[in-house]
């Protein structure tokens, strides 16, 4: 950590970027009478009684003469479904409300919807900030939705991953040389899968199957008409090896069927076994919503995109499912 | 989504909790030199010419003399592993500073060490924020390192989760009936640790051991003296099944012994068993240095949480590996 007297504004962009903030559209309507937007990650709240929230604002922005003389803008916390929106708000262009269909507000201002949370405001004060303008808005309205929120840092989009209030120990305290049980990403990772893994299996015993018959019939759900050697292609990274005798057990509970190609034998999945196949899926599906409650949806959503990004960066070089052929 | 106009304080600051922060520390120094500081997450980038931040303070709060008369202040981004003295100073304790070794800045505002970030300000205009005042100050100084950064949302303090800047799509597009290899967090979770397994297994061949046989080793490594079924309690929930030839192959090659206690047999990690299970933890650790590489320290730092709360939702009642027995 060095300290910098010297101004290089890259290096102190960079540094005021590592301050996380949430992401928000503020909205008024020019002089005519037009919809003006801005992307800003400059909101905060400022004072409960009365109710202020400030945001700053470039004196060379192009919407800065509509939100000088209207005192009405809306500030609206984007959710993490709304990065698109966030990006089309942050350019130039003209037609940023294009099919955008406004909700009802309390002044003239834009109301967008989908949003985390809305505040409806009334500029009560717009101070000098050097290059910005700071308006700080009365709150005369705000409404709050379940949505999880868009978050940004360091220059990227983000999702929010919350520590639980305490600390969280799966055991009692490991010896520090064993404290791979608290924070070594494998161990989680293992314990996370097979822990979840038993509970798909529980739900594959009501249909008398193992997990490596319903990965071998997953696969065939989505690619017909594979030989045995390209769907071990597809499920050998699990350790699983399908071997003849197994699709042959699930020949005979009718879940696939063979098709000889060009003296090949190919494996396609039947009626049956779709059904048992899509049936598992949903039954996975509402396993996840219910975790989505424990963990909060913005935190299982934000698990999901790390482990995406991980499967990306481990990735052996996976066949690709659904590469056309 | 439903609009109040009546301001319920509660419901007010659980809208304004929606927009995720950053945390900070600011401090500064009274009119008698004692050191001040308070935990802040209404911080926010104004300016970059002149370079001006804000942030804002009740009128009530107890270090308002100490920051209106000092104009010198600094603003430190906390890191994640700051949690507690983010605590420490956002509590009335007297002795916030107690056993911190302060950096040496350029005025007397007291420089917290080993933050994400850190601003070192004069007070440029302090204005009117109804029951707070907000200051702007000039940045005269800063300087940041590579620690992720502490994360504020809703209450909860959190980690960032950052989304890559171009969409991840670990294969061509699934049509929308198979979108589980994209969003399917069981399927996700899965395809994670099969890849990190396989990574593993690689690391094992060295040994010529396999997964099985590893986690048993590291069982007994954290416990000694377990019995057959002992170590099954503590393994089986992944699916293998320690038998007794796998023990006894484990014997003949000298990683494992056995010992008769009370007519029953329990088995014991030999100084070789040892040396190898801590080499291979040591492997892993270096492996997951490489993932932090590729997916950013606090991304890994996220994941991990986000794992331990999973685990700790579908524990089916593991034994506790370091009960004291």
């Amino acid at each position: 950590m060095t300290t910098r007297t010297s101004f290089d504004p890259q290096a102190f962009r960079a540094a005021l970027g590592t301050f996380t903030t949430g992401v928000t559209i503020i909205t008024t309507r020019d002089a005519d009478g037009a919809p003006v937007g801005v992307t800003a990650n400059s909101f905060n709240s400022v004072s409960l009684n009365p109710p202020l929230v400030l945001w700053s604002l470039a004196k060379s922005a192009r919407s800065l003469p509509a939100f000088s003389s209207n005192p009405f803008f809306n500030v609206h916390v984007l959710a993490a479904a709304q990065e698109g929106l966030s990006g089309r708000f942050a350019s130039q262009g003209t037609d940023k409300f294009d099919g955008i269909e406004l909700d009802e507000g309390i002044s003239n201002a834009p109301l967008l919807p989908q949003c985390t949370a809305r505040f409806q405001c009334h500029t009560a004060f717009s101070y000098d900030g050097g290059d910005h303008v700071i308006y700080v808005g009365e709150v005369r309205a705000f409404d709050r939705s379940e949505q999880p929120p868009l978050v940004y840092q360091g220059g990227q989009y983000a999702l929010a991953a919350r520590r639980p209030r305490e600390e969280l120990r799966l055991a009692s305290p490991p010896p520090p040389e064993c404290s791979y049980t608290e924070d070594l990403l494998g161990y989680l990772l293992g314990r996370s899968h097979y822990q979840m893994l038993h509970l798909l299996r529980r739900m594959l015993s009501g249909h008398s199957l193992d997990e490596g018959s319903f990965f071998v019939l997953s696969v065939l759900c989505i690619r017909d008409k594979l030989t045995l050697e390209e769907i071990n292609a597809f499920v050998g990274y699990t350790g699983i090896d399908a071997t003849e005798q197994a699709m042959e057990a699930l020949e005979a509970r009718r879940f696939v069927a063979r098709e000889r190609v060009r003296r090949e034998i190919r494996y396609v999945l039947t009626a049956d076994g779709r059904e048992v196949v899509l049936r598992q899926i949903a039954l996975a599906k509402a396993q996840e919503e219910d975790l989505a409650d424990k963990l909060g949806a913005g935190d299982v959503m934000a698990l999901k995109l790390l482990l995406k990004r991980l499967v990306a960066s481990t990735d052996p070089g996976l066949p690709d499912l659904w590469a056309p052929r």
